[in-house]
């Protein structure tokens, strides 16, 4: 944003990084006290190649005339209002839940190795045909690869909880949990289960 | 186990609580001290009224004899070999994920409705036919009643945590929320969730 603002742009300018509402807020002032027209948005779901699987959210005066340049394409677009902030608060949200259980699973796993119970925290899980084992060992190593990105969006995260008193330690916790990832950035192969517990165990163990 | 000792018992002790493992190694360590028989047990489950539902795990050298008690009833017992504290670290893990989360998605809740986004957040995760709005309130309401009691399970999960050398935040944020809901203790009927979020939250302000 600074350097947008360096190079003198007076237009309409969007905003889409996964940062707090109090965050974008200051962007905002500073656009504005510039003479730039300002729009926060957010991003949920993956690369929009489909139609109905990813959405832009918007918020602050001139959103819809931001929405209006997609209509064309795959990606959804939704106006949450006038107010600065809110397509972050948004956000925020909904990552604070689906990467911070994936993160508290990292976690629950490295511990259950740790602690030489794995195989019986997998087998109770599995009880009654549950596929969760399954699924948390594929969760786990699928997030590796983006984790070095993940860890600031929970710091964001942490702030976002804190600044509506709500404990903030969910999310710093995993932003903990994504750094000792951090290793694993772009990972193609992905790594076997056993490779990513044991650098979230020997990572902590640098500590 | 220290009014037990007191009054002189001798026999086989089976500790069931909720614990840490280190919590239960110096609970054995005093048991053993005074010549008693030490079992740690940990039950994943609800009441045990039908077989294949609850598991009662046990960990020590006399666990079999623990585990023949139990050969009649509907609750299924399984052994995880002759080191104490075992039985604890399966259960910590367990909870450690499964409370865990619902701690986190009800923080996450109180926080989209501080931030005045709960209306979007719940259409977000409606999309595609989903129905992980409705169960998100369902959980975040059912447990409740049950939240004073999980305040001090999340203690423990987060020293077991952090004794394997893994973030023990996660579960002291889930302490904080439980310790926000414990007025709902035994709560029938259950609150709306409104009423559950407006206490997340007016608990906070109090800080």
């Amino acid at each position: 944003a600074n350097d947008v603002l360096s190079l003198g742009f007076r237009g309409l300018y969007v905003d889409m990084n996964a940062i707090s509402p109090q965050r974008v807020q200051r962007i905002a002032d500073k656009m504005a006290a510039h003479g730039t027209r300002f729009v926060s948005g957010s991003i949920i779901g993956g690369p929009a190649w489909k139609p109905n699987t990813t959405w832009l959210y918007l918020s602050g005066a001139d959103a819809q005339s931001v929405a209006d340049c997609f209509t064309a394409g795959p990606l959804e677009t939704e106006v949450l209002g006038a107010e600065i902030g809110k397509a972050n608060a948004l956000k925020m949200c909904f990552a604070a839940y689906s990467k911070g259980t994936t993160a508290l699973l990292s976690a629950v796993m490295a511990a259950a190795e740790s602690l030489d119970v794995r195989a019986d925290l997998e087998r109770q899980w599995s009880r009654n045909g549950s596929t969760f084992a399954d699924e948390a060992a594929k969760n786990v190593q699928q997030v590796t690869a983006k984790a070095w990105r993940f860890s600031g969006e929970m710091e964001e995260i942490a702030a976002t909880l804190g600044d509506a008193g709500l404990p903030s330690a969910f999310h710093q916790a995993a932003a903990d949990i994504y750094q000792r990832m951090a290793d694993f950035k772009g990972a193609d192969p992905l790594p076997s289960l056993e490779d990513v517990l044991a650098a979230l165990i020997h990572k902590s163990d640098k500590l």
